[in-house]
């Protein structure tokens, strides 16, 4: 019988509660989105006492559906002032649905300095005290606490950064091998959890891909099928599996759309150095690995394990942060990208975040453009918490305002990801218009601007990106809800059966008779939900618009501007 | 014939323009937030080439009615992302008016590094090379404009903080002695003033008291019941210029009100310390002045001119910046303040912003409270421009962000002035609906919950407080719109005649026939207005809240919370 989890870190008690039947067939950001907006007040401060941080599996996670590990974590963000949801890879989320647990929700602020862990084991739940933890990085929290607690165990943790309640902190989980690096990152959950002064969740579960399943014929059929949808297309079966993420800077590079200096040009024009082929290469070449999984049973392993050359490694570089911390700042060297890469996963700080930052201080002329050790002094700062470190973990938007820049990518607060949106109109669309702020996962439209996945809209063209975005938000709010990694979407905007399997996997796991209108319905009603929490936080449509700098700058090398107007953007609401 | 000054900095032109009918009757505040009304967009960035920077003197400015030389400065706010008018004394308002200059409009950006100045004379305008003067402090640029341009003329400039676009930066004009310290403080227009690289605007008028005045035996014979009026009210006529503003110190002390150690108590133990009383006595001590008058023609002379023990001069310590740079940061040491209140005045830094920001780096830890050696030492830092330096520079809500604060005393990202919204629950409705974000002077209702003028409303209590701070809202605009220091409304509220005579002042001025209720009208507008364009800029009733804290924790010693309902605050704009 699944269970909430509920942690009140005020009294510093933890009890387990039947889960509403509102909540029954909710999992992942449908879950969190929901219990937040039930629970928290949208004007609340989000390191105040009214906020709550919520973690939910998947409706699938737990049980053996490909790729279904995601562990979704919601609040309201110190870093948009708005609802958010991150949701990562890693181990946990397939121990917590196999323990039964629904959703654990943290809530309250205890009196005092103390820092405290988080324990969930079979037999129950309890928080202890984690004084010894506080101050480390996660890298260590996790080392001590797979030794203290057990090797297999899941650890959910920040580093410093979300103790200092920096902006930018992120919540991460450790994969299989015991790498801290499996970030919910965005949106500055991890202050939230900071804030808490809950320093780690310890889930020790014997248990992986045993959760309760009505049907495990029909369940087993329907994962079967999914598998072999996901192994047929080139992206999920080739791509992914062969180069992991970072296959994409060549591709965005070409299209003209890399995000290179601070936003400033379409290419980069020492991309290769940074590229996925270059990074495989490097990784094999030095005895690391050019794909892993990072949580069982997935059968795109798209990650990487990068090792350093001062002896550690960064598992992976994702494409995301291989951007942010390379072309964004001009910096073509892996080496600097994955030592950038390992503080932040360390000191617990969203890659993108940082990045973004990094280039605004770039464009302050605070750090040199290129300058990769002096970005690695700068980023080093934010463990000490000096005045520069504090700012570079507050993100983009304040560290615009620090130093007076106008040039600051950000929606919402939230620093762009790594695509320009005078180039990939379609993702410029969702970065403007989610309730998450500028995030590329919301509604990855690059799929279809660039890599002709589900269609092809001409991303530099105004034409049907609103529409693109819409459908896509729509959709990935339904999957982000399964435990499903965004990257199936691949194959299932291209395979007319890859929808209904996900359904039939539903169906059977829950003994319900969803439709896929059901789907569509429960991705709308996520977003609706989402966005009247914004709407009661204050958000307006006005909120809803890219920096100006991208209607006035042209990019090279196509020149176009970001040209869709505020009128069309709020059509993508019109559902 | 009245003019505009149009000043193009991205072309480096000037030109004088009619004014166009519709502006004829407006001045001050209803002239700089129409034009900004009218010609910015409202979602533009701040510090970005769409904004404008309107100076405009007061209806009556120029002219010999009483106190009437405020200059009001208005743009889009980038520490408020709203419409901004903060207005100041000094001796530019008059000469502007006297050169028959309604309104000067300085719009676009220059290309490059250079740094401008505007000169004015009765001949023309134009726009000089400033380079000589960038990086220097408000003192030095004043003197040296005064030594190459006459020492009679009126200087508008900005400090390092304008140039560095910091969001706390105000502008500034001289008193007839030549002291740059009459701000223009709140909101940060200095940063709109330097993102045009405009270092300084020199104002050359030979004359004070000629502005044109249509029937000048009915101007004089109301302008002196005015003056009567004024010398005859207890506050305009004794309190203010026996003591100057700073009297308040013990006034609010005594209410319970005085925000001390960052809003935590009403109370300051050391309260005596930098009164009015103690500042008097010390100034006269010293061979300065217990009262000074801002500007010419001005009756209540409520400045002061204050010599610091190390030959520097501070002309005035206001009440605000007395407490903002005292109580608020336990500093009961008159000297400490006045340096601090020198440096803000030096570098360009609005003292109330300023102050709450220090207010905040102490609840963060960073600066010990009542330590005012480190207090100093920090301040020091903005002038170089250091990390710590742009981060109090750039106002307290950004100040809590990077340092995780949650106890931020702010509304709309602009600081709380000098009243405890617990315990004078009037300005609490205030500040939290004013369209400046927390201003005091926006709709002063000190006055009738302390001060008992204009009637009394119970501080501590809920009721009326709404209808006490719209009526005041409504008045305060019109009144911002003449010219006239709003001290005079201590006497207005209490003196039936006190508003017919600003309106025969008005009427023999202009020709006009405008009646009360036109008064009226003309405050609700400009509400209007300014409500307006912070509506197209993505305000909602959300913003017009005060910080969550204020609700929680109850200010001793009347141990009151602030518990006035959103609904309630929403009803300010009921008219």
């Amino acid at each position: 019988m699944a269970r909430l989890l509920r942690v009140d870190m005020t009294r510093r008690e933890v009890k387990f509660t039947d889960v509403p039947e509102k909540y029954a067939l909710l999992g992942g950001r449908a879950l969190t989105s929901r219990i937040v907006a039930d629970e928290v007040p949208p004007t609340c401060d989000p390191l105040g006492r009214f906020n709550k941080l919520v973690f939910a599996p998947g409706l699938l996670s737990g049980t053996n559906a490909p790729s279904s590990g995601r562990l979704s974590v919601g609040g309201k963000s110190p870093l948009t002032g708005g609802i958010k949801e991150a949701n990562a890879g890693g181990i946990t989320s397939q121990k917590l649905a196999n323990l039964g647990i629904k959703a654990i929700v943290i809530e309250g602020k205890p009196a005092g300095e103390g820092w405290f862990l988080l324990k969930i084991t079979p037999a129950g739940a309890e928080l202890l005290d984690a004084g010894d933890l506080a101050g480390k990085g996660t890298y260590e929290v996790t080392a001590i606490c797979r030794e203290r607690y057990g090797s297999k165990v899941g650890v959910i943790t920040i580093g410093p950064a979300g103790e200092m309640l920096l902006a930018a902190a992120g919540v991460t989980n450790n994969d299989p091998d015991g790498n801290s690096s499996r970030y919910a990152g965005r949106g500055g959950l991890g202050a939230v959890m900071g804030a808490r002064r809950l320093k780690a969740i310890v889930v020790d579960s014997p248990k992986t891909f045993d959760a309760p399943v009505k049907d495990p014929e029909k369940f087993k059929a329907a994962a079967k099928k999914f598998t072999a949808i996901l192994r047929k297309h080139p992206v999920t079966g080739e791509g992914l599996p062969n180069f992991g993420t970072s296959v994409l800077i060549n591709v965005i590079n070409e299209a003209g759309a890399l995000p290179t200096r601070n936003f400033s040009a379409g290419r980069f024009a020492r991309a290769q150095a940074v590229s996925g082929e270059k990074l495989a290469e490097t990784a094999v070449a030095r005895g690391g690995k050019a794909t892993h999984a990072c949580h069982p049973g997935c059968v795109m392993r798209c990650s990487n394990v990068y090792p350093l050359p001062d002896g550690k490694v960064c598992a992976p570089i994702e494409y995301e942060s291989d951007w942010a911390l390379g072309p964004n700042l001009e910096i073509g060297d892996l080496d600097v990208v994955g030592r950038l890469n390992y503080i932040c996963n360390d000191v617990g700080l969203d890659t993108i975040e940082t990045g973004v930052t990094l280039g605004v201080l770039m464009e302050a002329g605070v750090i040199p453009f290129g300058d990769g050790e002096a970005a690695i002094k700068a980023l080093e700062e934010v463990g000490r918490g000096t005045y520069l470190g504090r700012i570079i973990g507050s993100g983009a938007a304040v560290a615009g305002k620090v130093f007076g820049v106008t040039r600051v990518p950000a929606v919402k607060g939230q620093g762009l990801p790594a695509y320009d949106p005078r180039a990939c109109k379609g993702i410029g669309v969702t970065y403007a218009t989610s309730p998450m702020g500028a995030d590329h996962t919301s509604g990855y439209a690059v799929a279809t601007n660039i890599l002709k996945v589900g269609g092809y809209v001409d991303p530099l063209k105004p034409d049907g990106q609103v529409d693109l975005s819409r459908n896509l938000q729509i959709a990935t709010a339904a999957l982000d809800s399964t435990g499903l990694c965004l990257f199936v979407a691949f194959a299932v905007l291209d395979d007319p059966e890859g929808l209904p399997a996900i359904v039939e996997m539903i169906n059977a796991q829950y003994g319900t008779q969803l439709t896929l209108d059901d789907v569509t319905e429960l991705g709308k009603q996520i977003l609706r939900t989402e966005r009247e929490f914004n709407r009661q936080a204050g958000f307006t449509k006005e909120h809803d618009r890219l920096p100006e700098f991208f209607a006035l700058e042209e990019l090279p090398p196509h020149n176009t501007v970001f040209d869709i107007k505020g009128e069309e953007l709020d059509q993508v609401y019109n559902f």
